[in-house]
């Protein structure tokens, strides 16, 4: 099985191993060349896992110990599968010997994956392990990434296997689909107002380009997602503006648009229903076209799209001008500021920074070039997890890690490996005491003055001390109150090798 | 639905909500009683609802965030379901107009549920949610306690609703058959060497007293299971020893005997396989009889078999003796006897302390009498959350919850929970900085000197400081590294009211 991972590129495994992956943890030391990290949590290894492949554009593995241990991984995989990113999962399972005796820690581990996993496999014994590898590995890397689940019995693991599987091609991405591309174009030429929306591999700074320059051509808005695996931004990058995650926001947004061109991307829906009001964000009169589904690939259909146009002109791209950061309260809005002041030249910016965090990307589209990475599954609580894994992965970046209290709450616990593994991770926590999104609700509801309510959405009896909390795991932190504060403490820690945390108190 | 639990003696709601919850969490200012409680994490959620329900005898509500939500608590909820505690989890879900369009946290919560759950149902709307209410408590008392999970959709529980709804009969442990009770005498006076295994209800005071005179009639031993969900035992109780973890030790002390009696326990097994060791615990001549199923009342069918065998005479009791706690440096013996000179009367003891406190049953057998709460599941990482759960349900009672650090780290946010509730609460944290249990087995695989194997079993670079992560989350904390000090801070705790954690570092 490690043989089977190493040739094929898969040389980092994040891990919680128990007994029954003993075996695994074993052979480590007789093979050469895979890395493997200790999470405290599963939610920790598979969040490494899925910003780890987002960065490094090829899976990790992660290796979980049996039922209970990869359902302790399971909201993160959903993150990890809505983002769109190759996983190879390997579950230990009790020896098949074993199976039949239920012992404590037996459970349906296929059942367990199926609701979160494309892809998942038994392994037989251990002369079909390696083969069975070498699938999950094909299944990850599919259709631009997928979650892959290999179970593997103890006895699998412990028997004598005699060669590495041998490697097997992954499915790509389906490629254009002449008709789509030539409606799109027609739709285009129209003049007819339309948007197109944009998301996945379309958002990287090449495609990002040739949408801009169909833009240009034709007239259209370009928007990223409210939330995107990966994109890349700020100065010197086409600028694109991201959908609002309020839906009544994203919904004015989207008004104006006759037409709404899909790129990877699935119509735009809101988070939640709420009583009276439309799930459907877009317009009722707005037609929608798929230019590529989410399994197509999106950054060549723009190149069909822009060749069917002929828009090969210049590119808009956003001006490097002079960030100042601002005096005074820390405020979302001074926040932003202060962030997009700091946020250095090539910096991976992960984003769960949620409610307090809404002004943000409007106020970092002219930072230096970055890449952001954020959370499309919903399930908060992944944010210091994936920039661990994308500082594992690309360990010459400075990681900003932009993380509400709320969420960072979820699994803390990823401090630690940032501390073990003497990680590039800045973490700033936006300190504001309560779960906000769901006093934002409430209040919406026109509850007001509901103290049983509001006791169940508040964090701040007691209050959380982040910089304790993080120093107990051992990351150096510090809390600031000020924005100027703020910001100086950004910029010793980009200026610093290893992690850090702020807490920004408002 | 607030109105149906709470008529049917469901108050306590352990909850971490969302946006589709946000109708439940406005209601509980509408109506006077639920007790509603935030966890930071789901696995705190459910895993005090575990311990809530252990000590309380009846089902705490859980109130969890769709399928990401419920996913979080699984492997709680697998601890909980082998202990066979009763849980009535609420999850909320998507309005049912909304779930087509797959919106960022859509996922099938029913399959999520199913290998955890013995009950489970989508409410269908406002109407019906009552109903499907009280038919999720009924399921959650029925057969000693199990796992429901009702499903609300967030447009039922939205909508009007007109009336709570009627209490249904749960079903109750199936009663003792006869012929098992004949059985199980006939084997008894045989003569031959017979065991009797109990677990389940059959560990409490009385039941206890009867297994105790038929033991002493018969010539038979007692044993409990390796762990169980609710022991009562110390000073002035049956004495009754369990069954070792390590399953060579269990084989030791299993083979004497030609019979084992199973009350409310399964045949034991080792908890995992070895290769070339057997997963049967018990001699391959010793013959396995059931008394009482894990579904049959074991209380009454030990009642039943004291009756036949006339075993009505005296009872061993443990005797009172004065306990004093050692001198000198930390070991598993000094702990043990220090925590066993230190538990007050009528402690509730939570024992997830692992390799750390294998010898701490015999050690703790002649304490004042406590009840012990341990990890039937394995899935570890539920031991603070037990103890937060217990002491909600006993506010009268001092809670001492022993933990190992490995298992601790899962999900230290309980201690959050208990500093918001003043809960009495003392946790002691067996700092030995390692997953010891994985050391040894590599250390068993004959598997020695291997650097990155090791690497990741050891938690301590960096070192986890307890002190600090207990006060982050608002827990007095001390660390002690000799066992006079475990001691004199221990009997400091137990004399003081609120939470409190020692990091005993050994």
């Amino acid at each position: 099985m490690l043989a089977t991972l190493l040739a094929g590129g898969v040389d980092v495994c994040f891990a919680n191993p128990g007994t029954s992956e003993i075996h695994f943890v074993a052979a480590l030391d007789r093979f050469e060349g895979m890395r493997c990290l200790l999470g405290l949590h599963e939610s920790v290894v598979v969040g490494c896992a899925d910003g780890y492949g987002r960065m490094a554009g090829r899976p990790a593995a992660t290796m979980l110990h049996l039922g209970p241990g990869l359902a302790n991984g399971l909201s993160n995989l959903h993150n990890a599968r809505r983002a769109g990113t190759g996983i190879v999962n390997l579950v230990g399972e009790h020896a098949t010997t074993h199976l039949h005796l239920d012992a404590p820690l037996n459970s349906d581990i296929r059942a367990i994956a199926a609701p979160f996993t494309q892809w998942s496999k038994t392994a037989a014994d251990a002369s079909s392990l390696a083969q069975d590898t070498a699938e999950a590995m094909a299944a990850a890397r599919s259709l631009g990434g997928q979650i892959a689940t290999l179970i593997v019995p103890a006895d699998a693991a412990w028997g004598p296997a005699h060669r590495g599987g041998a490697p097997l091609k992954s499915i790509p991405l389906d490629g254009v689909q002449e008709t789509a591309v030539d409606h799109a174009a027609r739709v285009l030429r129209s003049g007819e107002p339309t948007a197109i929306l944009l998301t996945g591999g379309a958002l990287r700074d090449e495609p990002l380009r040739l949408a801009s320059r169909i833009a240009k051509k034709t007239g259209a808005k370009l928007f990223a997602q409210a939330f995107n695996a990966r994109m890349e931004r700020g100065a010197g990058r086409p600028p694109i503006e991201s959908l609002p995650f309020v839906a009544a926001s994203a919904m004015t947004v989207l008004a104006p648009y006759r037409h709404l061109i899909l790129v990877g991307s699935k119509a735009p829906v809101a988070f939640f229903a709420h009583p009276g009001r439309p799930s459907v964000l877009t317009h009722p009169h707005c037609e929608i076209h798929v230019l590529a589904t989410p399994r197509e690939d999106g950054p060549e259909a723009l190149s069909a799209l822009a060749g069917a146009l002929n828009a090969g002109g210049s590119v808009d791209i956003t001006p490097r001008v002079a960030l100042r950061s601002p005096r005074g309260t820390i405020t979302p809005q001074s926040l932003g500021e202060a962030i997009a002041a700091a946020i250095p030249e090539n910096a991976i910016v992960v984003d769960e920074s949620l409610t307090s965090g809404r002004s943000l990307l409007a106020l970092t589209a002219h930072a230096a070039p970055h890449d952001l990475l954020q959370n499309l599954g919903g399930s908060i609580g992944v944010g210091l997890s994936l920039a661990t894994g994308a500082a594992i992965a690309c360990p010459d970046r400075k990681v900003l890690c932009l993380e509400s209290d709320g969420s960072g709450l979820y699994a803390p616990q990823a401090l630690w490996t940032q501390a073990r593994e003497s990680l590039n991770v800045t973490t700033l926590i936006f300190s504001n005491r309560a779960y906000a999104v769901l006093k934002h609700e409430l209040h919406n509801m026109g509850v007001n003055n509901a103290a049983r309510a509001s006791a169940v959405l508040e964090l701040d009896r007691p209050p959380i001390d982040w910089v304790g909390l993080a120093r107990s795991f051992g990351v150096p932190a510090e809390r600031v109150e000020t924005i100027e504060d703020v910001h100086a403490a950004l910029i010793r820690a980009m200026h610093t090798d290893g992690p850090a945390l702020i807490e920004a108190l408002f």
